[in-house]
């Protein structure tokens, strides 16, 4: 009988290799998954670039536009990546719009703090999630996906404002301890309706028959990581999660 | 007696010389232009990014988030230039603020139509209006006024959409048609409060006792420039001005 899948063996013995790509459901997969990474790029972009207009200095203001512009960056290497493994990019983000769009709708921020929170905590789940899922990925792909979630600078400037916020005012900290529970709240059911509509990226990560992904015990030490990330920075923002 | 002003004569003998920089009236008065114009650049920027979420098609949305990134180059080259020229960015842009936000509050778009047909034409007076102004400049800020009024494709891509829909509904034209009108007159009311603000702004701009502007004549032949540009742009989009 075979060991119990733990921690350190669910993984792919070796990286995976480049050869993954001639593999026509694989290469479905990894686009699926460049189509949520690239909407979900575009649509921040949008958001922060929108939230800049809340910004209660132009010095923040202009900081925060200059941030949402790496997001554009962002999406345009994903944009091309996704035609060079002859997919549609527009094609490839169709099926992610409404998720996203809901997500974004449920969780308008009311005010500059919420929208600060928004981006910190909502990136930084979004960054660890396809940080975990690019193991499972051929080198090229590892390697883009690596490079979209680097740091914009965002994180640090969220960080110091919310923080000075709650220093100013500790009453602000109960409220914004609500909204980021509510914000994972959303981003997990949005996240379940994903995995359950799109077969061929909850493989990819997963892994099936054909190919090794990161199999079922390994996901739930994934979300595991994913959860104490996210307590830890709620702790840096001074808020309970 | 002099001869009455007229277009030809109106404006500097000479391209006004770079030497002009070390006078402090003119000095101030061209970071003002540049603070208005950084102010302008930065909130287009903003909503730009934000209609581009109204977009009825991913392709358009991309298109729009990509055109919008086009205006924060700009905004980051002025906020150089201002500081080159002495100056402190925020404090060139703060008296801007207010007349700005008032006018987008006032002509927030309804619909992703309205929006376009916003960008299209008031885009199109300010960079028309910030052309002109340009000739009374030094050349280095004369260059750096050309290069932010380039063409960032936005036009051409309004253009084309405006019309398609048009085409497909003509009852669009006359709504469409009277937004025109709204968005005018809203940009020439806050343009005049700027210009009863801004002292060294509209000096620098007409002329005073101790360097030449335009003069109060080609400021009147400007104005008819303006109006004219912008009948044409509204034929353009197949709309009545």
């Amino acid at each position: 009988m075979d060991p119990q899948p733990g921690v350190a063996d669910a993984l792919p013995d070796a990286p995976p290799s480049s050869a993954l790509v001639d593999d026509e459901a694989y290469r479905a997969g990894v686009i699926d998954l460049f189509g949520v990474l690239a909407y979900t790029e575009l649509v921040a972009f949008e958001r922060l670039a929108a939230d800049a207009s809340l910004a209660p200095t132009i010095s923040d203001e202009a900081a925060l536009a200059l941030m949402a512009t790496a997001e554009i960056r962002h999406f345009t290497r994903l944009v091309e990546r996704i035609a060079e493994l002859g997919g549609d990019p527009t094609v490839a983000m169709e099926p992610f719009v409404e998720p996203l769009t809901e997500f974004h709708e449920k969780t308008a921020p009311g005010d500059w703090l919420e929208s600060l929170v928004k981006a910190y905590v909502g990136d930084g789940i979004a960054t660890d999630f396809y940080r975990e899922v690019s193991r499972v990925l051929d080198p090229d792909s590892r390697e883009l996906v690596l490079e979209v979630c680097g740091d914009t600078g965002h994180a640090n400037f969220a960080v110091a404002t919310v923080r000075a916020a709650i220093d100013a005012d500790p009453r602000i900290g109960g409220r914004l301890a609500l909204w980021g529970r509510r914000l994972v709240g959303e981003a997990m059911s949005q996240a379940q309706r994903v995995a359950a509509e799109r077969d061929g990226l909850a493989s990819l990560i997963v892994g099936d028959a054909d190919h090794r992904g990161m199999g079922l015990a390994e996901l739930g030490s994934m979300f595991s990581r994913l959860t104490e990330a996210h307590t830890r920075r709620m702790q840096t923002l001074g808020l309970q999660a």
